[in-house]
């Protein structure tokens, strides 16, 4: 709990003055104010989380959380628990989709076991279950109120080393069959929507099978009644270490005043519980896409952020990070590399020519 | 008009066979089927163009076609026509944001003087002036009959020019004050739209100089009466000479079977140009971004396109096709690099631990 509570009271606002400095910089630009709409805002944005007015992700990393979920036995999966295992195991050996993405873009994955049921022996995978798997919310909470905090401090720690070891910003991923199920879940408490607006398909449920998923998770919420001013018991009730561990990671990317990304669905609970337990957390959190999932515009709306690409994915491990650290770093380049109205009138023949014609009128 | 017959006569469907085969390989690999969304779609789409299931864009540029509009003379623009010659003349002199993101991205710009009033002395620019500047079409057409064939056949021989080059993939840019004014009055015609859903502030009008923007629009359809099954005829009374370029460099892409990326709005209403002359043009063209301009949604939706990157840009010059070529660059990686389900599989610990405990159950 320790470490928690000194992260949430040490996180503070982004530096608005910075931001302003930075808003001015592009508008001196050749170009209409403005006109490069996101682009600009996130650059913007992240000046004001570190400070600085010139800023680089050129060393990044996504975070991977993987671990399983009990809720799985009440069929609300395409597909069984094992290949969260599975996935995680081809993650580290580089051929899932985040794995293909991250190569591509220079971003180094980083996989926790945080919660797996079985084993993954591979020296890069970074061990801190802190259980196997979480227990089945219909029947019992999904893990105790100390576990929930535990997976919570798990992610601040893992952000903590990552920004300390100089890593720029970092993406959140995830690796676990059932967790759209306990992403709806947590969503439904805290923002107090029906289960038919947070819950979809997943990876691929039919009609039946996804009226089974919104069954379980409305008697998860009905049995534990879970107290949506306190995040960590409905992370605790419903919720799963993969999503705890995430928002570990916002939690410290604030703390240390550094850019992260979300990804999907998943991650975009995960960035909602941690807003909810420190609302400056907002400032630092950078959306990539908007998943194809049905609850997924209503954490953006909630976060009031507008996620950058629209490409109908529901992959999830992350995979929308790199395509936002590409374009995040255009813009950062675009800053720093776009002349100035000033710079573009300088021995420019087109205006030479109008201050010719002027002479010539007058 | 031999070049255009000879272009439009030889353009034909992309191959579906081969679209077929690069979504099998999609769904081979280990994810959910379709769950990395506009990026399979981009990449089956570019294949089908090819014929090839492996593709690469390694060797890209951006045309940016330059012109002025002579439309300007009605207060349509916040900015003075000189601006068009200047914008050129920087993007040259790299530093203007399609430029600047083009540098970023490894991607050649290749600026096109089709028209400006002024001259722009480089030697990196390509002399290709119909006219200086188009007539105010609120007065008389914007260009005759012959010249916007000539304006639409000089975009044809860039493109194949620089496909034959070996260009992978060509973007679609344009510099030229006005011309979210001729290209409202172009899209108001051809999809027989009201001013109002065609027409933006552009680069930043007030709200008194768009009314002023709408009424010039609807009095040049008014005085010519452009005949809306016939684009040439639209383009020459009330379109532009970069609008026209880049209708022709669209047909070279369907023409060479080769990708080409819509920037924002003024380039999309050159392909819908393009499409209007020959319908299979849809197969080769691939949208960027979702421009912050009010008719640009009208003309995706006409085009049947979605655009990957809703960023609220509104600059033009081509500056959305760079972050559409890393996003074009990280799909076709993905699709080469992902593995299989089957490699997945292989020696996977975690399905020797399921393998092992079904025989215990056995």
């Amino acid at each position: 709990m320790k470490i928690l509570k000194e992260t949430l009271t040490s996180i503070t606002a982004s530096n608005k003055e910075m931001e302003r400095e930075t808003r001015k910089k592009w508008d001196s630009l050749v170009k209409p104010m403005g006109s490069l709409g996101l682009m600009e805002e996130i650059t913007i944005k992240i000046a004001g989380m570190t400070g600085n007015l010139k800023n680089s992700i050129s060393k990044r990393a996504i975070v991977v959380m993987a671990s399983d979920n009990g809720v799985t036995e009440e069929g609300v999966s395409a597909a069984p628990p094992i290949f969260t295992t599975l996935l995680a195991e081809s993650t580290v050996k580089k051929i899932t989709g985040v794995a293909a993405l991250a190569e591509f873009t220079n971003t180094d994955v980083k996989v926790v076991d945080i919660g797996l049921l079985g084993e993954v022996n591979h020296p890069s995978i970074i061990h801190k279950k802190i259980n196997n798997g979480t227990k089945n919310f219909t029947k019992e909470p999904a893990m105790t109120y100390a576990e929930a905090i535990k997976a919570i401090e798990v992610g601040i720690e893992i952000g903590d080393d990552l920004y300390k070891e100089g890593y720029d910003i970092l993406g959140t991923g995830e690796l676990g069959i059932g967790n759209t199920t306990t992403s709806s879940a947590i969503l439904s408490v805290l923002l107090d929507l029906d289960v038919d607006q947070t819950c979809g398909k997943g990876a691929g449920l039919t009609e039946e099978q996804l009226e089974g998923k919104k069954k379980a998770i409305q008697k998860g919420i009905n049995l534990h009644q879970p107290n949506k001013e306190d995040v960590i018991d409905v992370i605790a009730k419903v919720g799963g270490f993969d999503i705890a561990g995430m928002c570990g990671l916002f939690l410290s990317a604030a703390k240390n005043k550094k850019p992260i990304v979300i990804d999907g669905f998943i991650s975009s609970v995960a960035a909602l519980c941690a807003v909810k337990l420190n609302f400056f957390v907002k400032d630092y959190i950078i959306p990539s896409h908007l998943s194809f999932e049905v609850g997924a515009s209503s954490v953006m709306e909630e976060l009031e952020l507008m996620p950058m690409l629209h490409m109908g994915m529901r992959l999830g491990e992350g995979s929308g990070c790199p395509l936002a650290f590409q374009i995040i770093e255009a813009g950062l380049y675009t800053l720093e590399n776009m002349g100035t109205f000033e710079e573009a009138s300088i021995n420019s023949e087109a205006l030479i020519d109008i201050r010719e014609s002027e002479k010539v009128i007058e």
